[in-house]
């Protein structure tokens, strides 16, 4: 699984800055470009094909939201990137979905980008998907690697015409990174049920398959903390006063997801932690088994060893033995060898060891 | 037990903010309203079922503490948040039992998170209650999950017309705050008995029972840790000059609550050093008792391995086996078996094993 | 042991901040108040009894050292603090013996709490008394919990009219804190022969009272730890220049015992890390044993395990076994048996297990 | 393999700074210094071998880039220094190859140490290189150990007449790093690659040759990260306004640079947490096996040691004992041990150990 | 050894500060003052006997390097201390050779503390020896505990007139620095050497000696942190401009200096690591050789326990047992025999613990 932390870069590597290679999981799907534009009367949702009938959002008045689902599309990105003067740098990482969170800032807009994280109901893994999101004055343009996304409740929210509408693009930009941030904790939410399940299954019956899993667990959280761990810093400069971009009215509602961001991380370490001693617990409750089975042997040698050297003796063949033909010799003998298996087991019992 | 780590939180995830939806143990008792009204002079307590009696509290000169019982009750905090003017963002982290202790400063109150902690004797675990306390200039707000809290002491001090009541609202809070931290330490006092008992179990008779406890009390000490560490950026960001509420009298008995949390968080930390080494005590004397016991097993076999040997040698049915017929060659046996077991015992000794 | 993490605090919890209730060892002696009064030409050494007479030495412009022994007598005290102007929360801290080091600027005077250990020669564990210093402009109040100090060195230098007395009240307090700090060296000089000590125990002959030591030591340093760590942080605030108490002449003086603590914290880390190192050494070196003993049973077990079954073939009772009526068969089976044991060790050597 | 840790310094201990002595590996080749000298319209690629002949380049207005291959021929890097006006302390730098990664400002150039690391395919192992950059006005010199490098795709840039050719000597020395630090993912796509198949045969068959190639890799790792983590401070310092020969614009793709350091830095980090759970994994398999196999002995001995005692006893040869002449004795006796055996299994099989 | 990490304090812990003791060995050679003073064009070089001839080199005008090797005899130093208006904090300093490495800025003089480290060959340790310097506008106090040191090649480079000769003060304190840093890395390549040679004994054949050297290593390392990691705050201090003693010019070396001390600590660091990877490897691999003697236990006893049991069957002496009769039952039986032996065998194959 080690194929989960580096991505290929391919001819990537050595190349002029700002040349448009995708790197991450190719899809045979089209780009699919879809523009919610809105204000506070208005709003209209539209599919578009060409991308170069997006240059007229760009200074519109009204809150332009353009999402595209599929970054692969080299030429898409290209046409986008320039209508809205973004810079070879940005539309280079856009296409690059290894990267880490981070945001910046240029002269008339700020890059964000950021890891949406779903589950993966079947392998119990996380899948990470990059969203990459523009926030202009007039427009918020997001970029992400396959169709299917968590900002349903966002459209539902843009639609049924609440506060969301009477505000600017920072506003929108708030909401999609705190649909992103408040999916985390469904994922959270799984994990802690699995970890909840395996700690039932470490106390009832640990197997190997146990251990497996923990080591599974162990690393997914270190998958989710390095997409989470730079989110803190991403949100935290989002909250500082520096960025013109953003009202002091968001900057509140950013300093929220700050909070959640903050509380996802104290959880993966939480879980981590809960991860580590389980792993204590496991080792420690297979040496535990181990240790009464050999506990039993050592018993069973111990008692049965003199008895069968007593028997051994007896089975010789000298000629000159004369307890053999005493008549009591067999019944003494038995009790002789009843005694020594008491006296041990009396030894063990003092010992503790039974 | 993963299931303290994180609390569900059902359909909240995707909403807009300030969406108030509990999260949180549901509770069938009713919202419990109880409002404390003082100045130096006058002292009212009563206990109010409709929220919107509060409102005329919010300007009124005296100080008014406000404590609310029970925040499941999703309208009753609405009405109050409304009546105090409270942000939503507030009103929905209030809400959220599942909160990461914090401060914010709004414009004209400060929103403080904190977690009260009560010993559960029967399990010997920490109960969590979130408490949220909104401090303004003329009233205290303070909210709670369930009834029953650790403030007895400070409504006592109110009814008995000592210094509190010569203070403002942000005295007020610290009461409040110093009674929760206060009473972290009768948690630790708890913690501590049980680990010193679990310290003399653990050199008198270890067993796999030891072992689970050592683990429930990391875990615990794992929870304990969530809930102090932020306590300590909330009450030095409290102490710091920048928040008009806090008169610099106040500020000064904040700082001997700061001063105790810093004193809980080293003896949590303490308390995990402790069971870490205590960890290792386990381990190292278990295998300790499986040495012993390995001992005694080797050394009886070693012993009687060649005894038996011999034995069987002269139990073989060979008809030309002339030792078989000399008269002395049994008890010569003997003595060859007596001594070989003798050259064994000193061989032991002389290495150290006995 | 875990008494010692922490110290009960009784009806302590949910009171009044500045309600004065003593924490730590109650003790039957009564307090013991000696004040040494001195300037450049005089020194009066006296013992008294009434605390109410001590408010003259507040303001007479002599230095002023004023030593209290055993703060479990509340009433005297609360009469102290009263005449030299303590605020409440300074003297329910000197009356709770179990703070944290730490210093706190008052108005005009610096409050400083630290801890003085001493090595008990029987127990060989570190015994720890809180001590108190108030230093005011004229005098220097200093609290311990029992009688017996390391203070006797400063004594004398004071008796015999060294630099001391053309000093100030801020060097004396310098000279206090310089007696305490220098006495840990003792203690860790000894903890270095105890450990040292150990360290030829654990080559020599390493038993389960080696383990039982060295995890003493470890709770030892972590005691020691808890103590020292915040001094450093205390000192390098004294040695900050923002204390008007404290003369710049003074200040280089306090830099050295800052340079001292920051030893003592190296050389308690470096202790620490030591017995780390010895704990590997102790287990490696009882495995190291265990499996010597297990070389042994298996070498003996392994070569007489096939010879045992060679002697139980021809003790069978077959009435066709022709084998037994050969005349050289027994010769050659004893020879048989020499050659499988033979083969056996050679076996052994070449794979380098004896 | 310590032997890559440190580099021998031979004479140079001791001598004065700035004395040129090589520290790394010989080389038989002789120093091959490559002009490329290049504008907007013009470009020429020059093999030199006098490097007296360099010293035009220092001032002329187009930008040099001036490569040295081979720096333990000292008379041509003090040549060259001289040349170029460098700092003694610069020249004795370019020859220690054992440097570690760093930026140095001078009055009129800036140094900067960065390590070109190459994957040995046959050793699986990184080959380290130092390379030195000299970023001047108008000039850039990079010192490389041996000839071979990753610049090939920045010379075919400046080739092909792209942006690079219109900026100045700082983007020519960001092309440089960037070209360097690229190749860092290639070297860790390899190890990731590597990493994946060891994590294979760890499942399927872990043998002692498992465990040596995951200390090898985590000792490459330990290599990796000694280059890599003081590189992040050299291009975060690059990054910051306060270097004149850096102009805004180049600043933005040094941030890049950057970018790619942390996310390098994260993945070393990943695969070093990687290793430690797979080290984790080796060892509890491990055990396991042997665990599997002492059960199969246990188990065996634990059944057939009380059937041979039975047998013993029977093989004695007292003439008094009644049984051996009960015509049903022998098949009761056979018909006992199978009732012992089965009644051992059915224990073995409640416990579970079976 | 733990007498290395806490020198013996005796009388000292008490007494005022100022009061010259000397801790640390003693010695019973005088003390040994060597004047070097020198300009640019002269240089005489001296040794004296009567400290008090010191003192006309404090003010004039060419740099005085005073070197004093033996710190043991109190009075030397005082009379020296006196001569250049040392303060008695420093003198103490300079006798008490358990200092941690530091630098303190007095009025007219620079004092500096630093640990010289030299290689005992016969032990493979480190020797550690104090230097204590005195940096003042015309003079260097250089204070040595014991003859010997490693300042030949800058007193080489004095005689033989180089750039030193044309510096001030600063310049050869540098140079004493430079020196004393540069000898660790022969210290570390001498280390590095050794624990190379460990690791080809650990990989050939690892005995409880290995384990031995390791732990030594393990301490070695621990003793050259604690004196390596404060200079590097020791020499940033230094580089900072805040010093007038230290020129522009000089404040390059000592950054130089610096970089060397980074580069010591990384390489100690890293041979930690190293040390504690072969820790890891060592107990494996003793591990996985008792397993291998296990083993083979294993599987002798469990081939021949039935195998002895079938024969002990037979052996028993019952006077109805119908197969002894039989003509081809023993052949039947030892048949049996093989079977069963090949039988387990096979399994053992097929489980692939063969």
């Amino acid at each position: 699984m080690a194929r989960k932390i580096i991505k290929k870069r391919g001819k990537k590597v050595g190349a002029a800055p700002g040349t448009l290679v995708h790197i991450g999981e190719k899809s045979s799907m089209g780009a699919n470009i879809r523009v919610i534009d809105y204000d506070q009367e208005h709003l209209t949702d539209t599919r578009i094909h060409a991308p170069d009938m997006c240059g007229s959002y760009r200074d519109s008045h009204s809150v332009s939201w353009i999402n595209i689902d599929g970054v692969h599309q080299t030429e898409v990105i290209e046409n986008l990137g320039k209508s809205f003067g973004l810079h070879p740098l940005v539309m280079e990482d856009i296409l690059n979905t290894d990267q880490r969170p981070k945001v910046e800032s240029y002269e008339d807009y700020l890059y964000i980008v950021i890891k949406m994280l779903l589950y993966d109901e079947v392998r119990h893994e996380t899948r990470t998907e990059q969203v990459s999101l523009i926030l202009g004055r007039h427009f918020v343009l997001s970029f992400q690697e396959f169709s299917g996304d968590v900002f349903e409740g966002v459209r539902e929210r843009l639609r049924s015409g609440r506060r969301i509408r009477f505000m600017g693009t920072d506003y929108l930009a708030y909401a999609l990174l705190d649909a992103i941030v408040d999916h985390y904790f469904i994922l959270l939410e799984k994990f802690g049920d699995q970890v909840e399940i395996l700690e039932e299954e470490l106390i009832a019956d640990p197997t190997p398959a146990t251990l497996a899993k923990i080591h599974h667990f162990k690393r997914e959280m270190l998958l989710l903390r390095k997409a989470v761990w730079p989110l803190r810093e991403v949100l935290s400069s989002l909250t500082r006063e520096e960025n013109p971009q953003i009202s002091a009215e968001t900057r509140l509602f950013l300093r929220d997801v700050y909070d959640h961001t903050i509380h996802v991380i104290d959880t993966v370490e939480t879980l981590r932690d809960l991860l580590a001693g389980m792993l204590d617990i496991y080792l420690s409750s297979i040496s535990n088994r181990m240790n009464e089975i050999m506990k039993v042997l050592t018993i069973m040698a111990t008692i049965f060893i003199p008895l069968t050297f007593i028997a051994g003796v007896y089975g010789m063949n000298f000629e000159h033995m004369p307890e053999l033909a005493w008549p009591w010799a067999y019944p003494a003998v038995l009790l002789l060898m009843l005694g020594v298996a008491g006296g041990l087991l009396v030894f063990f019992r003092r010992k503790n060891w039974l």
